[in-house]
């Protein structure tokens, strides 16, 4: 076997989102017998023919021409719907995605969004500049966290760290996936898919965690966001494919639903004018659950393992399903 | 002895802050010894001559004229300083507040608060309107709560509660009390008030709970605020009166402090066209921090403690300190 060569393209205007120098003498450390490579995006097809594995954020279809001894595609990325997984399979390459890191800073999001929410924070701030006083308003609209449920659905990894941060502030989680676990995990009651309907009914708080595949392709519609608790709050912090938004907004303007926070949004960013950007009801994020300073120290540690493997001819961790072949309610 | 008169006076527009029939009931049966009567704020006055026991929200000084059996004063309130304490203390009556209920709803109000800094909420929900994409300016402003640090001023019940919930999210929380435990309880590393100025120094994050007494007037002054972190989020839970808002004003406008959020506000409300109002880094609360469905149940829960205390002549928790002699750094 040659010494394998890894390709790195990991650059960002954002540290945290760049490979540091300490994490490349870290990995040349702990794989000499691997010649590891860095190339800047546009010098990247150029680099491609020697190389066995490629790390990077993003992979064009075109790439795969100019390496034929590619083997193996790592994305640093949660989902993995922005690359070209049925390309990579037809070609013979692996592509894996990455995860186990992504929880802690979406949970931080989802539960200030909550929190937004339930504390009347987003209220006071869209009021404190123009109404004197408006805490009758407040008490009102307020609810409690503990005692309070929340349904995840689409509830893997991510969703697992956010279950155990809603039930430190007393809340009862229910998790929905296609493939629930046998066993009770971080306190979750589990549901399976084909429930989604009943799972959302007694939620208080419903956030949409669903990868974007043909089969979660609008599963947020009119009939589920009706089947959803009045008053309850929605958030989506996975894939903007996953909901209607029309519907979401029909369920916004009759109040059925209390509110929405959207990190994601079809088409992103929204037009300006368009009705969930200026709804008083809505908060919007710019794709930002995931910003966590500590991300490519993630990112590296679970690209290392994956390595191990690799070298070792172990199975790697995140393979991509393809597409046409992926179920319902996998979740990130 | 004579069957004592318990005079209730617990009026509001919002259920959660009356006693509800059902509490009525479990005290009635609780205590069969004990006349339980309830008044409207109104027919207060008329009502005291035969009262050995009031619990309420408020409590004029003038009753006390008209109350020769009155023992005791129970109020449901964290705090004391709307409460003639030091009339009741020279008419020789007892005042107590309560606690140990307001902690939940507190901590949630503090880490949304805390959330909506970190995660660039508030300043999404400013612009989500105005600017199509901010992402840049999110990565820029963004901080990590696990491994971040707390810094509590008048960590007492509420705080520790506050705390438990904030290592819940990984952060390192400091306490700083006039009296600190000696052991180790709830992750805390305890300061003495004296090193107040130390403690600011290392919290990303700083919350005030401090009582309002003599000591604690105005502790938030330019130099305590010099002594902050740059870059720190400050929340005032607490009293208005701890913090000198020309200072904290200042603190914002050079930057100093990333953003502070306030529940509390001399005045209250504050002026329309107050610059701690109108400034694009305080979000305003209007005192509802401690807004909480199931206060009252709490809030009889601590009462009826106590007057079986009270029947058994041990002595009462929550007693008010007569503001004179009060400590600074007491918290609530």
């Amino acid at each position: 076997m040659t010494r394998p060569v890894v390709l790195i393209n990991l650059e960002s205007p954002h540290s945290f989102w760049r490979l540091s120098a300490e994490h490349k003498r870290s990995l040349r450390a702990s794989f000499p017998g691997v010649d590891f490579r860095t190339a800047a995006e546009e010098d990247v097809p150029y680099r491609m023919a020697e190389v066995s594995i490629y790390f990077g954020w993003r992979f064009e279809p075109s790439w795969l021409v100019g390496a034929p001894r590619l083997n193996w595609i790592a994305s640093p990325a949660a989902g993995t719907d922005h690359l070209p997984v049925a390309e990579a399979h037809s070609a013979g390459v692996a592509l894996t995605r990455s995860y186990g890191f992504h929880g802690r800073p979406m949970a931080e999001h989802a539960m200030g969004l909550v929190l937004g929410f339930s504390r009347g924070l987003f209220t006071s701030q869209r009021v404190q500049r123009n109404r004197t006083w408006w805490k009758d308003d407040l008490a009102e609209e307020f609810f409690d966290l503990a005692g309070s449920t929340m349904t995840i659905v689409g509830c893997g990894s991510i969703g697992g760290h956010l279950a155990r941060t809603a039930r430190a502030f007393g809340m009862d989680v229910i998790g929905v996936r296609r493939t629930p676990p046998v066993a009770a995990r971080d306190g979750i009651t589990w549901m399976h898919a084909s429930a989604v309907h009943q799972a959302v009914a007694v939620g208080d708080v419903v956030v949409d965690l669903l990868p974007a595949t043909r089969a979660t392709n609008h599963l947020f519609d009119h009939a589920l966001f009706a089947a959803c608790k009045p008053g309850a709050i929605f958030l989506n912090l996975g894939r903007a494919a996953t909901v209607d938004q029309s519907a979401l907004l029909a369920a916004l303007n009759t109040a059925h639903l209390r509110g929405a926070a959207l990190d994601v949004s079809d088409p992103r960013p929204l037009p300006p004018r368009h009705p969930l950007r200026l709804h008083p009801r809505v908060v919007l994020t710019p794709k930002s659950s995931t910003l966590c300073h500590t991300y490519m120290d993630g990112a590296v540690a679970f690209f290392a393992e994956n390595l191990r493997r690799f070298l070792a001819g172990q199975p790697l961790n995140g393979l991509a399903e393809v597409p046409d072949a992926h179920s319902p309610l996998a979740g990130g």
